[in-house]
């Protein structure tokens, strides 16, 4: 039988370079040997793209928090039934571009929600499955959205103030120290070949923990 | 200080005359002199009528219900805010075309979710807010779905089985016994005009509730 798949989510806030990084990782990983489904939240399915959708256009209309953080949950449940779950269950690594820290970090530290109800929602949709490995990629605020700012028009969320982006970036460096077990931080504002070389390191030693899981 | 409005629900399944008799409402209770917002569920709002239109349109994907049971409440959370608790607590009233019972009634009943999941999901949302009154629209399976066969094309909800529908009917009425205090069951199978007739006898009654919170 397979051994279940690694899941492996990328955390960090707006423009701090997750979608160049995942390219990277892909492609270093595939040459590794290791068959990989990469995918996005929210998104990563039909539904859940149309959902992303409605959460990243701005409105006249203001959005509920409460409202913010169940359409986030509702891709979250679409995409793990039709995408993650399987995936992991045939024995293919998932990366995935964002999962619940960014919850955790937008939804409570950014719009101060409580924890404890993104919390009851983790479970009642997710039950026991976590992310095995989490790379946060951190950098000052201000770095990232000069870098988000100059690929063009700016989402729902990247229209919020810098004190936004603050409590984020604070959030993700607390769940970092909180479960630095399977967290890994990178600091995203080095030159791109320097963030490559360390994630270079941090492939080669999750496709060695792969091979001592497969064992 | 204005006294708090009303809540008023309507529910039912597919075609037993919701829409039809809550316009025949309306007239009436606004005859009677009062100030009446009328609404529906899933929409109600911008981001609400967009969440509808995922929920309603036919996919390939086939969509996890938890996914749905979750979009149904994010588009709940925008309309309580944004609409529902405005209107109650400015003392105008509010009459909804579906809410929380449709929720057990469907993806409870229908769909075979978890209650205790549904009942988690309606305190986070809700809180203590609750229907002051829910009419049910109650037809046999067969007389409502012809009638909405006749109206056109079907939705994702109207394409299901006769034994979904039947599940919900029989969750719908399992709701109006347990909760006999806020329910009033009508049989929407008769005639139109018996059906306004006892509409009529309903609104005069709830008007006069009205008169006496008022005091
Ligand atoms: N280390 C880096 N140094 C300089 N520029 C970078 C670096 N990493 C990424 N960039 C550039 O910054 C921009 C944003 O990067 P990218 O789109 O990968 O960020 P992201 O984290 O995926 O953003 P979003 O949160 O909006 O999805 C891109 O133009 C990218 O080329
Ligand atoms: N008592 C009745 N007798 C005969 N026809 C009726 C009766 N009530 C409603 N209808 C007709 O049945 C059709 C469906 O009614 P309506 O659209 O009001 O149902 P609905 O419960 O709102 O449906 P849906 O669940 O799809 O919103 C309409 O064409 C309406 O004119
Ligand atoms: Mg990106
Ligand atoms: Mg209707």
């Amino acid at each position: 039988m397979e051994s279940r798949g690694l899941f492996i989510t990328v955390e960090g806030g707006e423009g701090v370079g997750k979608s160049t990084n995942m390219a990277y990782m892909q492609q270093h990983l595939t040459d590794l040997g290791i068959d990989l489904l990469v995918t996005r939240e929210p998104g990563g399915t039909a539904l859940g793209e149309d959902i992303r959708e409605l959460l990243l256009r701005p409105r006249q209309e203001s959005m509920a928090s409460g409202a913010e953080l169940l359409l986030i949950f509702a891709a979250r449940a679409q995409h793990l039934e039709q995408v993650v779950e399987p995936a992991l269950a045939n024995g293919r690594w998932v990366l995935c571009d964002r999962f619940t820290d960014a919850t955790y970090a937008y939804q409570g530290g950014g719009r101060g929600l409580a924890v404890a109800m993104i919390r009851e929602l983790e479970q009642l949709v997710q039950g026991e499955l976590r992310p095995d490995y989490t790379l946060l990629l951190d950098a000052p605020v201000g770095v990232g959205m000069s870098r988000a700012r100059e690929r063009g028009e700016l989402d729902r969320f990247e229209l919020e103030q810098t004190a936004f982006f603050e409590r984020v970036r604070a959030s993700y460096l607390q769940l970092a120290s909180e479960s630095s077990g399977r967290y890994r931080v990178v600091d995203a504002s080095k030159e791109l070949v320097e963030v490559e070389q360390q994630l270079q390191e941090i492939c080669a030693e999750l496709a060695t923990c792969w091979g001592v899981r497969r064992r």
